[in-house]
């Protein structure tokens, strides 16, 4: 890294040091195997080995990789390694990362159309691509005539909580925006599974209308929504004078996999008003297989429905799906037009500014992870990755019922296996220390019916059947350590 | 690409597309100032050159690598172009190019610190590192013993939001959290200039408090909010029975550049317990030289303290740097904690997790970015193109003055220059869009005093006097021609 005029780096320069940032990636996904999976720094030793201010001059590549090296990955935790067994995949294909790379290095902004309508369109196209490939209803494409379309999302819960205030605003006619919430009287109600994830409680909070009016709905033995008990409380809102307005219907619970019947709750839901948003955010991407997509069952009663490609399906983080059956409701909540994003193409109504879709103004170029990833692998390959995983899942499922020291918490749901110790919590929750600690694996931990339970989600991109075998004869050996 | 098992791509073939995306992008970058800026499709064209489903088999590099030369290039409008005066500038250095490479690569989640050790305490030392070369107060800093540090966000209009929130949630006592708001009897109420971004209304929007509840108050002859209106204003709701609870300032309004006073507003604010926001996305790289911390007077009074280095500093977007006097009301208001979430590092409390510092669950190791671009260029050398943009509108402020036909419509602001032609709002209006429409440069418009016009920006990364030169050339022109 050269000093230039005013200091900034040569093409060169750049063209010699992205030369070996990819080759040490190359090396470092190689190699993410034989890394401790969990890191095993301590508190502050990170922040403590940096030094405390920014240094005057340019420093070069090698000097900077070699702080990487040294500091950066041993506080890592691997979740490219095909020993991580824990939350979720957090698949980032090579084919993806390429788009990535050129997302920032053409550096456009997409919050309007005009800022670089190729940002919006290969994103409307990507979008439909993804639609198509899940098999989703014709209402959620770009490529049909009619009112419905997709959007790239940061996360999941930018999603459900750009959905929530769009279905808060469209109850009140627009006035929660205006005029604000009075949730003193007649509330506004929302309704999720008690195993939804955290992201509803959080978006509840967020958007205004409180915890309070958030109804955590029972489950039954699958950890699945139980309409029955959806169907008592909202009566019980309906007659107590409240406004019902929202529910999320998870298709795969994060800690056990579990499916919400969309069927008797979205036409429950659809009957009173409500805005039906569907989060599927890891396991949504199973529907690239169509001997999976019996999770689209009741899809006709969505309003909204998102899911994760930075999870399972390999599109580099951050990279979060959400179609709507009509997005005027969620570009009425979310569109301001100040004079100076004013501009002949939006005034002209022929295009769509993404900025309109999302919370935040200012927008990568992310659907070229998408592009990449579809193009770098192809839907075969994709298609072949979820079997396989779903495959291992069924393996260490059966080991799991022939082996006496552990129990199935859960049934198996797709990639997703579920465990305790028949010991109790402790020797659980030992077993899951023991196992992190050696570095060997990762997993994490939930909690099912009250007990302590393992997780493992089988998806990482390189974990093979040879990983899998490692890893179970790990846990085989940590239950018995434990009692 | 070659197939493989699972059809996942090859490390040797990531190399080899990966080397040749980085010549491609050194390449595209060495000729940004070659096309038309703007750029000139048809709404759909990019969209119907795409084919209308994902391939089911992987393509090579090459394939991919020519469509976006022939379909997305030109559909793109170029931000890292030298000719770039629109908007702001989207400066994606070389240096933080690599930095983000190498979070993609890594592919770690830091939503906990538990996740990925040094994705968060990375981060903190770049907050701090950025504190420092800005010469922000130490209470904003992790080094110091204190309740405050600083986190990065997306961009500005989530951090006005996450704060907003917080703001909101303390005011109540973090009963807006739980039991939701209550605008209809002694509503909160938030305050900014006229000229302020239009993220404040979309947060207050989205919040829950109310476009009607967010007071846009009066700015003077320089387009700063005035203390007096807003101490009107303030004392006038006060005696209506609102509970003011929050105050933005602009440092650098998109519009113009104007910077609101913010010791007089930041003192009464303070004195009626309103959180105080400061939003410096654009103009807030100019601290780095210290002959423009004059910004800083008042900064006593800041409770939230935001700039965007994705814009004029370099930094790849999206990377926001948000600092907090007193970390606690935000992380009390986005917090949650399931537990499948729970870990013995959060349980220690020793640790910060940065995914309580924001409103998505998920996030990238974004620190990266700002470690590569500040040990890439270096301190003095970011100065050197703060200081040299500078130059480079007070240049042109000359130039304005010396030409007839043009009017300054706002006093500069360090490197932006707004101008009218003095026939009026048409003839400024066909000027704007006959520059554009050659697509020899870019510039938007605003609207100040109910007029039309034109705000230059200079801040990309690699324009010199030059470019600025040649621009004025064409403006001087411009402006003849619609006579």
């Amino acid at each position: 890294m050269a000093r230039l005029p005013h200091d900034r780096m040569d093409l060169d320069d750049y063209r010699r040091a992205g030369h070996r940032m990819v080759d040490w990636i190359a090396e470092y996904r190689g190699g993410a195997g034989e890394h401790p999976v969990m890191a095993r720094v301590e508190p502050g030793s990170v922040f403590d080995a940096l030094p405390s201010e920014a240094p005057e001059d340019p420093e070069t590549i090698d000097a900077i990789l070699a702080d990487v090296d040294s500091i950066v990955v041993p506080g890592l935790s691997h979740w490219q390694s095909p020993n991580w067994f824990a939350y979720f995949p957090a698949n980032a294909a090579e084919a993806s990362l390429l788009g990535d790379m050129l997302s920032t290095g053409l550096g456009v902004q997409g919050m309007l159309w005009s800022t670089s309508p190729a940002c919006t369109e290969v994103e409307m196209r990507m979008l439909d691509w993804t639609a198509r490939a899940l098999g989703l209803p014709d209402a959620f494409r770009f490529d049909v005539d009619g009112p419905g379309g997709g959007v790239l999302q940061d996360t999941a819960s930018s999603a459900v909580l750009a959905c929530m205030i769009a279905a808060r605003d469209r109850a009140t006619g627009g006035r929660s925006g205006t005029h604000g919430l009075d949730q003193s009287t007649a509330p506004l109600v929302a309704y999720t599974s008690s195993q939804s994830h955290s992201s509803l409680e959080k978006a509840a909070r967020l958007c205004g209308i409180g915890t309070d009016h958030l109804r955590l709905i029972e489950v039954d033995e699958a950890f699945a929504m139980r309409p029955d008990a959806f169907a008592a409380r909202l009566h019980a809102d309906l007659d107590a004078g409240a406004k019902p307005f929202f529910v999320n219907v998870t298709l795969g619970t994060t800690a056990s996999g579990g499916f919400d019947p969309l069927p008797e709750i979205g036409r429950l839901a659809r009957e009173h008003g409500l805005w039906v948003h569907v989060d599927a955010a890891m396991m949504g991407t199973a529907a690239l297989c169509e001997e999976f997509r019996g999770m689209h069952a009741g899809i006709e009663h969505a309003d909204s429905w998102n899911f994760n490609p930075h999870k399972w399906m390999g599109a580099a983080f951050d990279c979060s799906c959400l179609w709507l059956r009509e997005t005027e409701s969620l570009v009425s909540a979310m569109s301001i037009m100040p004079e100076y994003l004013r501009n002949r193409a939006t005034d002209s109504g022929r295009v769509i500014d993404y900025r309109d879709w999302q919370i935040p103004l200012g927008r990568r170029f992310r659907a070229l992870k998408l592009w990449f990833l579809y193009r770098g692998i192809g839907l075969a390959g994709l298609r072949t990755m979820v079997r396989e995983h779903v495959r291992l899942a069924t393996e260490l499922e059966a080991w799991l019922d022939a082996e006496p020291r552990l129990e199935s918490a859960a049934p198996r749901s797709l990639n997703m296996v579920c465990f305790r110790h028949v010991a109790g919590d402790d020797a659980t929750r030992a077993m899951l220390h023991a196992l992190n600690d050696s570095g060997d694996m990762s997993l994490t931990h939930c909690e099912l019916d009250g007990r302590f339970v393992i997780r493992c989600c089988i998806g990482q991109w390189r974990t093979t059947m040879e990983h899998v075998r490692t890893a179970w004869d790990r846990i085989r050996l940590a239950a018995r350590a434990v009692e």
